[in-house]
């Protein structure tokens, strides 16, 4: 089930729950696979950013997967992103053996010219093996690092396990016109083009040429729909469901571990997690922050009841 | 009229029309000046990042205050951030004796410990003297510095002429807390408190104690009575008209050069700019965009009628 | 023989030696611990930057470490940065548990307040356990991290555990002065403070109260020589034979990839090394620098028949 | 007398004299222009970030450039990065009306990919005008901009009036040899390279293919008979006169600054300037370090008296 370019719809980013001591919560991680796999979901992405992945260690990086692999039945692709490409050979290696579709991976802060950034990725693909599908992460926002569509070309035409992209650059409408225009033009193949950000820019990603989302959100049921109307053509349709969940969308957005605090803290709501910890450096999200969270919910619950939630 | 920390409402930040070949057009900057006149804001900020500053040389910042100075009854602050002190104080003298109420002053981005931060402040309110009252521009998603709330304190308690913070910080809404918090246990003298990001998150800054916004956004109608519902304690209005602009407002907030090019063209089809020409470096908003945009406006228009522009 | 703020003398940070084909070559290892041992050294620093520690997966770094303690009589420091205080934690445990006197932290490269450091520095020293002595790498060059010296009184302060600054921030002479002012105020305990930078101000640093060198340079002969006639108060002596390595020492002090190489090279001609391979992201010395290496040694080995090393 | 190419030689970056309560000495920027014209230089670059250019005012930069340009009878070079083109522009017109023979043109430290590095050049050669010549000034070590060789390639031939490279890159000799190898098989036409860095590997740029220096070094002379020396092919002599500065050298190679604080002290014993006042941001040069320039340029006295100055 290896992870082709062929793949469309959407594939969560997925938190990963703790203990309040600090123990990752296999109870609450089986419950989130069996969320997922509930929600109508495509595929779903571990150990990302979002997942804490840097703040776990080798051995905890591997229990997880091993645990969510094991228990679903669409494609999981793996975060390896590393200090290092002996590190991410590591993982990547043995999440594969485990029954992972693909890994995700990408750039250290510190790459600045073009060509630093396609010889990592080539470097990276070597290290990997060619035989591991992998995802660019394309995140300048978090990354500090800037690719050009000319780059990304360069990382998929030299890298043929290069099988997708994360796109979540800011602006990045017109991004995903030059890649599908280098498709058409035929100086690029094709891979998938999924989309992040949170989805705050999905609704135009998808008429643009995306392929789906690839992101963390609290309600990935939103993300199918919009992804789903918005391939059947539904513009409308898909504007208003978008819409509806906006407020609340853009609310999760703060960057950083307050985003993650805001979406752990509805997984608990909606019963998913056990807990809402995060790892040191951990946000809490306060009191006044909670009551806006419920707010937004309770707005868009008028719209779509899927949002409401229990107190 | 010099500004003072009593200041609240909704102070816009404008951008600089130009003509097609680079030159300020003057005919839309007067035009800009009476649109906003009219729109019931507060005061209005000119020469900041949106408004293109650095891309003016002095005599053609001097010029701009100089008209907009003279032909608008509400305070006009003035962004002065600059290279050096020399630059900036040049300026601010200028502006000051042209009428304008203060100057905003975003620190440069090379700064990185607290106590880099507060010196630079302190140069800085050394330079344009002591009897101009400043902004702090707090963006530390375009500037890279951080300023905790402490520091903010530091450089509230050492610079009388500190007047009012433009907050734009993200995420931010503990922030003002904190700072509110910071008056109300006797730590900090009050300040204003205006929010920016574009209006991103202005339905619960204002809730958290910000006394307005200070932020470009394309229909600054919006802001005011956001501003209005919110301090009338009219919460769900506040949130319904807020929401309906959102969508849109997100889009404008697409960072650098292509945010302004949106907001232009937005300028450009309500009759006040015109032309959407930006200097070198520009982006333009490709016909995608544009159509994008008038889709937006279309919806918003079904709520607020005020965002029903000819094509 | 765990590490204490009395530590003097000259702890060199070890390069890792590599077989061309990537794996880690333990003869060479073998050899430059006894070379080490055989140089007059007070402690040796593994898993640094310097030595490629994050091109290195955990089991090779446990396994280095194991092989280099249980072969050196002195202290041996362990470099235990990490992406999170997960792995670090694992990495320390694991080390100590083999017989290391301590390990060494740096920042990541995305902390920017006074606040943000030492509250890293907390988690650090939480994570690892009291009983690990750690020494702070500060390092602003490399990880764009800035420490005042108050900040770094701050660290002290917290934590038992801190024993020793690798002072590298440049410029730093007047940092060890104020350093060494808040041991005599009394405002700050005492700690070690070893310099790195590459040995390129050892000779003032020595005179400004540092306790000595903790750096990688391809001669630790000439440190331990510097070291101590400094702290006997030979002052021309010291300078003397340090300004006769000076111009290769700069040399050396080419910034990432190509220092290290010249560094390497210069192992592999004194017989330590059997390669001057490098992971990757590798850089190479080319023809042309290995001839300005040779000419600057022979420049040396007229004053130091140390630097006489067989072409 | 407008650059070209065919420059060579010695060309130093000048600090700017100012008075202790911040105003321009125009007394020792005479002396200093006079002092210079007796060194044997072959040219002067004013106004670059040494000369601490970005705290002047427009017209106090305009006036400086008037009274040294006329009082020089060699090229006199203009530093003009702005943080925009039209006061580049500015900037840049007014002194080639005074007779400046070129400007030199740094990027500003948020241009990340090499289209945008070469946006930037393409711009701001239009800016100026194509009658203006350039120099691409590239110090990622202070501009966080890497240029690559092909870069640089790429603006050299986009743009007719760039004629000279300010290399600062670090490390460096091997970008020297490959321009130089572009220039020799045709692929890039020749430009001037001058070496910056404080001279801190002048001897082997030199040996590398560089026309000489264009940086800030107290005694210019000295870089004056190293250039000499090694255009003529006595290897070792230049190499000891490089030497016996080199301790001094790197003492001044202090980023930032305190680095122009050790140049302008020594200026000041010197009898060049009569202060070694800074406009703020500014550093000291402590007691402790005046003794430590004093001690060193007593060392270098020994083999080259002009160093020999009184304390």
């Amino acid at each position: 089930m290896a992870l082709t370019s062929a793949i469309k719809g959407v594939i969560p980013i997925a938190p990963t729950p703790f203990h309040p001591d600090g123990r990752v919560d296999e109870i609450s991680l089986d419950r989130m696979s069996d969320f997922f796999s509930g929600a109508g979901i495509d595929g779903l992405t571990i150990l990302g950013q979002l997942g804490e992945a840097p703040k776990l260690d080798h051995a905890e990086a591997v229990a997880i997967a091993r645990r969510v692999v094991g228990r679903m039945s669409v494609p999981v692709l793996v975060g390896v992103s590393a200090p290092g490409f002996a590190a991410m050979r590591a993982l990547a290696r043995e999440v594969m053996d485990l029954g992972a579709a693909g890994v995700m991976i990408g750039p250290p802060n510190t790459l600045r010219t073009d060509d630093q950034v396609v010889a990592y990725y080539r470097n990276a693909a070597e290290a990997i093996g060619p035989d591991v599908p992998f995802v660019i992460q394309d995140y300048p926002l978090t990354f500090s690092v800037v690719m050009t569509p000319a780059v990304i070309r360069r990382i998929v035409t030299e890298n043929p396990s290069c099988v997708m992209l994360k796109h979540e650059d800011w602006p990045g409408l017109d991004k995903i016109t030059t890649l599908r225009g280098f498709e058409a033009d035929g100086s690029m193949r094709h891979i998938a083009i999924l989309t992040g950000n949170g989805g705050l820019f999905l609704d135009f990603e998808m008429e643009r040429g995306a392929d789906g989302a690839n992101t963390g959100y609290a309600f990935p049921e939103m993300l199918v729909d919009v992804v789903r109307l918005s391939r059947a053509g539904e513009r409308d349709a898909a504007h208003d469901l978008f819409d509806a969940h906006l407020p609340y969308l853009r609310y999760e957005q703060q960057q950083g571990p307050l985003g993650l605090a805001v979406r752990k803290y509805v997984f608990q709501k909606r019963g998913i997690f056990a807990s809402d910890a995060q790892r040191k450096p951990a946000a809490n999200l306060s009191a006044q922050g909670k009551a806006e969270v419920d707010y937004l919910l309770s707005r868009i619950a008028r719209v779509d009841p899927r949002a409401r939630v229990a107190p």
